[in-house]
């Protein structure tokens, strides 16, 4: 079965088992990933405090962790929320906003990284890099860096840290520890929305609570993003702009059918 | 006179009166039940540290406590704004998100019944049912708990607890100590669009700021959410999806007319 | 050359220098914030962290701080990151939001106002008035004062900072030590979406990230939110309010052209 074919079953079996996705997230898209969730027919939770993470992950079917706005009490929820996670089997997954931004962030990125295993990694190509110890120039949280050699960097990193490896910018790349892809789908007005990155994790974590091939579920996820994005552009007319964009994004988003996939998703 | 002419005409008191509603709330959904209460004609505050809780009090005409995103630092502030509102004579209404969910959300709906009178609680199945001290499966912050006996347990709770008591759903229930009501309106699609739980005690809030009667004012705001998503519904294309259908639904709450609901409104 | 020429330019510049604005700011509106930067083809970044602000402001063309949602933690990342953005020479911007409806904001405004050298204060009337340390009734975060005097208050008060002051309201009032100017876009409609104002002190903040002319910087700010809030309403049909409203406003950011502006603005 070809992989369109495979992320195509995905979109079913999230409407049918509607998976519990725990985010520890940061407060600037947290409403945004919680209705990307929704759209896709997955059930989000958000809930950050040391006291309750450990107990919500009894009902979650994944937990994704954004570094997007760090402080010292959400910080530990996420290590121990990690380790929770891990214990149960639920699949993690990691975006590191901004790592290498601040030493804050590389520092709890590099703790997450040793304390927790994650089944998928997402970022730009700045923050990969990053973690993958190469040499990057950074500024914020947007991705200033060439997208040269992406797929080896993805396969390196995939095989360093046991973790699907997932680089999104113009063309998409997915590494796991013996296959890769890359996803030819997006719009570069997704570049134009704060925390599309964060949805397209958020969307990750939702299919990796429906599959234990965290590969697929992290090319369902970005596949999914980037092609609601081409239709929601596509949909623009000549007076709208971002605001109608973004709109449009999830709608497409939760208007998302096989067929369409099929037809339109670009995976190789 | 009808229960619709009497929330009718609210409308046009909360347009006249723009009612402070200070909102102790999540950070999820935070901005989407400031633009609610804005939508309907109200004046949103969000303040949440105990340095400022009780001052902001002093102007409000209702205290609402969501508990959605919890931390020790805002469950202080929670306790202490409810107990000087209730000396005020401020009206609480309480949204107990995710009530069974963890200990730290059952424990701190606890104290907050303990300590606080409100005037109002409104949940879904789940949430009202482990308030009431029944047996329910919890499942993260959707309810997934039968909607049978809906109305008994409604009019226990709120004999017990001196509150109205408000259970939406595919039908919505509210009891005082002395009436019950069902309200009829909804649309399947406000489920799929994260928060629209908390914007409906957003709107009760702000309902609660303009009359005595809080039985009036939680049917309000109920019903006035529930018509609002069925004419939402009504105006999305066969392009469109849940992200236009949260616009539309912001649109019908602001443009709400005595007329519409009148005419569309189904309590009973 | 006209001003309306000049902030026409600005418009480029932003879009060629893609300006890091740094913000610590309140969780309510900072998703709406965050998008308007990027809207306007700035780069925004939140970051609140005491640990990681200074960092964060070496890449930084602008620091917004604006204090929506205060407590204890972000006010001391907002005084050192203003002391840090200072030494750097990274223009600041104050949004005092709210100040004046409790001590722990007029406190907190006070010794930001003592401790930082603002570029840029933006702020409604009662705001504005309170800074200026005149009698003035507050209620919440919605201005209630009289706009007669703006002129001489928003100058006499630049010349006691030394800063730019801005008030928003019905007719827009900017002023720098030797210079006032008045801007007559906007709609009413603007103040039924919060966040409004906060997002004006965001788009200003964009625009100190190009020159170092903030006079210019706060009028382009001001005057490209008014503008577009006017053309998001001459979009709405009969049937589309608020929700639509919100949506068009973003629209009209990210298509403003120097044309548009050049031909619709109303500095004087």
């Amino acid at each position: 079965m070809s992989v369109l074919n495979e992320i195509s079953q995905l979109i079913g079996d999230v409407k049918g088992k509607k998976p519990l996705v725990h985010h520890i997230t940061n407060y600037v898209t947290v409403n945004d990933c919680a209705n990307m969730v929704l759209a896709m027919g997955g059930s989000p939770v958000m809930a950050d405090d040391l006291a309750e993470v450990e107990e919500m992950l009894a009902f979650a079917s994944a937990l994704v962790i954004n570094i997007g706005t760090l402080n010292e009490r959400t910080i530990q929820s996420m290590i121990t929320a990690g380790k929770k996670a891990n214990q149960l089997g639920v699949p993690v997954i990691l975006d590191p906003v901004g790592v290498g931004a601040t030493t804050l962030r590389t520092e709890t990125a590099a703790i997450l990284l040793k304390e927790v295993r994650f089944a998928v990694i997402r970022g730009n190509m700045s923050e990969i890099k990053m973690i993958a110890g190469l040499n990057v120039q950074i500024k914020g949280v947007d991705s200033i860096a060439s997208e040269e050699n992406g797929i080896e960097i993805a396969k390196a990193l995939a095989v360093k840290l046991g973790s699907v490896v997932a680089i999104t910018g113009a063309v998409d790349i997915v590494a796991s520890l013996d296959h890769v892809c890359k996803i030819s789908n997006g719009d570069k007005m997704l570049a134009d929305v704060t925390g599309t990155g964060c949805m397209s994790t958020s969307l990750i974590g939702t299919f990796a609570g429906v599959t234990k091939d965290y590969f697929l579920a992290a090319i369902a996820g970005i596949t999914i993003m980037g092609l609601s994005g081409e239709l929601a552009k596509e949909r623009l007319t000549k007076d709208q702009g971002i605001g109608t964009f973004k709109v449009n994004l999830f709608d497409e988003i939760s208007k998302m059918s096989a067929e369409t996939l099929l037809s339109r998703g670009k995976v190789e």
